[in-house]
């Protein structure tokens, strides 16, 4: 079953909980040999952490990495790498309030429904304080894959939304703490965000993500398809919601004559509605996909909830939270983009003898 | 690895190329002692065989399932169920003018480059021919959790679209042979896709399953959440490029207090943004969600395309295609749901000793 | 859970009743671009058939293969290989005797008492019969590393042995009908199994394999050892009872200093009481390995046992059994030996990038 | 691939190196609401520790064992359990001797040739150090299971042996260092240990396990025989060479009319060569197996061997290590033991819906 583990060759398998003694995992198979630069990990995880910008969670956390195994002088020695990460700020007595009563739309209820006993602090083991250590392991993931550039930005919060079909600079992307290669869309996405959490409310948005360089024939008929995968992990990702690839749902209205990517003589093809995938299997054009997020379900303000003897109460949302989860997930996208694809091409080198 | 293979309690492992000798698969873990009724199989394979209408590919095929073990006496024995169906009706002279050519947006590029020997025959094994093993396994997985009712239809057809809003009554979508539940768009759809397949084009559309009495409690945190193995399960259907469930795309334009879905005492919620999933686990409303297809690569059109010594060619295509995939696949997203949901029940059995 | 499966990148997945309609199987993973000659498929299953000579079960089958899938020109395509084997001769009303009582040191008591409801006929898939799946998937794992050279054969029936630390001639081994490859005592073998089965009685024997050419590198600490694998796969034999490689046994009677495989220059070692691999992993030396098999529990004398109401009743054989099951496990052996280390040297590619 | 997890509802990933910074693990898929006895973990641990006594390595460890999660208020939560055991008194320096050569019958070299880069400070990942996991993951299986009783014992030491058709009183274990049940024969197995390290030699032995109280049941057709996850959790213990279970290597020996297990009325058997397990399922009847342990090769003698440029060399033993590993072995093969079971009990849940 291996409920906590994700991928094939490349494997990754998490522990923690929000409010717990830290967070970690074991990344297994990856291949010997590889020099790994732990400033580039710890740089993943500060984009990926908490208290950053003015517009995130201030829940402070170092999200400093320690690596525990299967590095050795620098480099990877094929044995499982261990890492923790530990929770240093957790303030679990602004979860006491909700050890008996189920937030809206969280797991609260659902956790005390199928597990019996739950760790409700912080939201246990369903926050996402869970994706630090996705963020760790993607970063390694990256450092086997150096070649293939990865790179997802903001496409919308609520109704502020990039062009779909302008071409943006994405070297932009990280100058705002928004995460919108568009820098005057950007700081409007910023102001309502602000203007959003003022009101003691949330607001979701979309991740675009751009894949180049990836290599022709990475992914497996027909339950290993590239895409599959991709999908999978994106909705692993806490509040997504949704994922295409590709023309995605707006291609459900175009006619075949429009929607085939014709090839040129070199095997790239003129339009790329196929999202850089056919049949499963990338054709080395870039990937790229969105992902949806709902607005994040914890309120400043007072909402009607139940609790476990389902009587009415009402319930005023304490701890640190995100308004708009998106600017955080920049880094997790582009990680669990990392972990698909390295696992894809380690897959690959079992298709010939 | 197990590429071809789906699940993990409930376990398929499917084979079969297009215009090979037969499809079939081995259904692992189908729990003992479970009646299975082989008509209701050949039901669903009926829904889904080729030439059942006017506006579907005429290939001819009986579609007949052989199961060759473990149901004994009428019953499952615990033992895996393996079944096959035979591809009858293959002409694979339609295909041979593609040995050497790559059709735009199939799989026959990237299978070229990735395997270096392939199958042309009507697709091989990229044919969403392999899905007959999905619905002949799915109708298995029906038998197992029968108390679960899954409902699929099509939500539209280009952009031809029922009303996201509007509550259709899904007793009639078999009424009709697009499969949609409203008599007069269905006619619309039907008049559509046949002019659509007179110009030798094909469009694109989007199903909607709808799951009710789903047990509360199905899925595991983190890498087996009930929504993210449905998503893997309907992106790995030929031509799907999208997945969304509840709120999906549109709620990322929401906010939190508007999404969020408040509990009635009884635990039910108001609203259903949720889709009927918290957390990754089933709370016990509705599962909903939308899959998008894109129009089908195969046009009957002459299309410029490359070979594979890359020169330019012109192909049209030829054999017997369905120029919209959507009236065919509702009895797909049927099977791969019941097997996600067949797969998750008895996973849940091992959370309590 | 893939109970019905084994394997890691090359992954068999079996199906099929001693009297069901077929025996047979989907081996994924196996290479794309690897010529397949069917011929030696058959052969293989030719050595392990019933019928074949006058010591083994009268049992008639042609055991003819069918491949439905995953060759094409005679080439594998990275696609999954099916394949089927019917049940030709099964009789199974040799059987209704046994609906409802269980045989001695048979399976049908646990089988009962575990899934409630079995297939009896032939002991169902705790029959031996399906052994002829792996087999044939060992046939082709074979040609997957034709380099590599297994040979099994017969070590020990009864108390008739070959000489641990004599080398013999393994070219022989199949010049007699119970492949032991010292003619002498081949002849003794063959006349004491004559004996026991002229008494209705059964006897036991060990099969020691030789691999030799293996390269060096296949295996994995710490959960993928090959030697762990190659133990697993042979425990999984019907009538199994032992394992035991390199020193085995004797090995903990031996000091260090003894026991030590002193290295040469180029490697290789002095004595090979590591049985070719050290921490799991080949080192290029000669694997070998000794499995030990039970006596058939189907006796054709009369035996007291119990029914499914747990009173007594008296039970006579029927069916055409072996009095010695060592002979035609020789290619079995060989067969699960070749899909572990086929296995092991696909995933030893995803070593290094 | 998963190389370094272990079981498949249960199921366990370790990672660390003997001489890296600490071991530890995470054991998924627990059910929920356990009570953990963290001091029984503990006991385990301490059972298997280094230095506990005068026959083992000297090397001081407190294997304190650190629980980061899976855990809330004495219960599990069915969510992953992640422990860490830290490495105090590693000596690394008595290891840079080795960091080019390659003792003999050690992983030294199988190491190098298949990764190129290796943690060569105290065997890196393929020392035994790595059980410590394993014991720490099954004193938490064990309390999964707790009506199972295992109990391992030490059955020989060279050529010290107990007596295979002689009862011991399983209580006397623990009650001598070497976990010898007959106290007689556990001071001649002392002395012999130690005169055999004052020889700077090494000697093998063999550990049997007896395990009562197992529900009827448990394992599953046709590679999840409950036997052959046994053997390959035994062979995949350091120095093991050898797995029997029930009549084992002599039961080749034997008539099938002797070694058939008639039933009595209650479906107990007279005699048990089975070994509690028929067709792969448990019938209730106590398992029995025994593994065979090759002597330690680290010897504190001089032995030649070659290096990393391929140059004769010689090597004496520095580090502390055991003259025998079979007292130490007692709580490691208890708990992998532990670590099947309870893998199969909770396999077993899924059987019937």
């Amino acid at each position: 079953m291996a409920r906590n583990s994700f991928g094939n060759i490349l494997r990754l398998t998490t522990y923690g909980e929000s409010h717990g003694f830290s967070m970690g995992g074991i990344l297994d198979g990856v291949p010997a040999g590889i020099e790994i630069d732990q400033d580039l990990i710890q740089q993943e995880l500060d984009r990926r952490k908490p208290g950053q910008s003015s517009i995130v969670t201030q829940r402070k956390e170092s999200d400093t990495i320690q690596i525990k195994s299967g590095i050795f002088e620098g480099k990877t020695t094929g044995m499982p790498i261990a890492f923790e990460i530990m929770n240093a700020d957790q303030k679990s007595k602004d979860y006491s309030h909700i050890k008996n009563e189920f937030r809206p739309s969280h797991a609260d209820f659902t956790y005390e429904k199928k597990f019996g006993h739950r760790d409700y602090r912080g939201g246990g083991r369903s926050s996402a304080r869970e994706t630090v250590s996705w963020v760790a392991a993607g970063a390694i993931a990256k450092q086997i894959i150096p070649f293939i550039k990865i790179k997802a930005f903001t496409f919308s919060v609520g109704k502020l939304s990039l062009d779909e079909n302008h071409e943006y600079n994405l070297d932009q992307t990280e100058s705002n703490i928004v995460r919108c290669p568009d820098q005057k869309l950007a700081d409007e996405m910023i102001d309502y965000i602000k203007s959003i959490r003022k009101q003691g409310d949330t607001v979701g948005g979309q991740v675009k993500c751009i894949v180049e360089n990836v290599p022709l024939g990475l992914g497996d008929p027909v339950f290993e398809k590239l895409h599959a995968n991709l999908a999978k992990a994106m909705m692993s990702i806490n509040a997504v919601k949704g994922f295409e690839y590709g023309s995605g749902f707006s291609g459900t209205e175009m006619l075949g004559s429009n929607h085939n990517d014709i090839f040129e003589k070199d095997g790239h093809t003129q339009t790329n509605y196929s999202g850089g995938i056919q049949g499963g299997i990338s054709n080395g054009m870039p990937i790229y996909f969105k992902v949806a997020f709902k607005p994040v379900a914890t309120l400043m303000t007072s909402q009607r909830s139940i609790n476990n003897i389902h009587d009415t109460v009402e319930i005023t949302g304490k701890g640190r939270h995100d308004p708009c989860v998106v600017p955080r997930a920049i880094p997790i996208v582009e990680a669990m983009t990392a972990l698909v694809l390295a696992d894809a091409y380690l897959s690959h080198k079992t298709t010939h003898i």
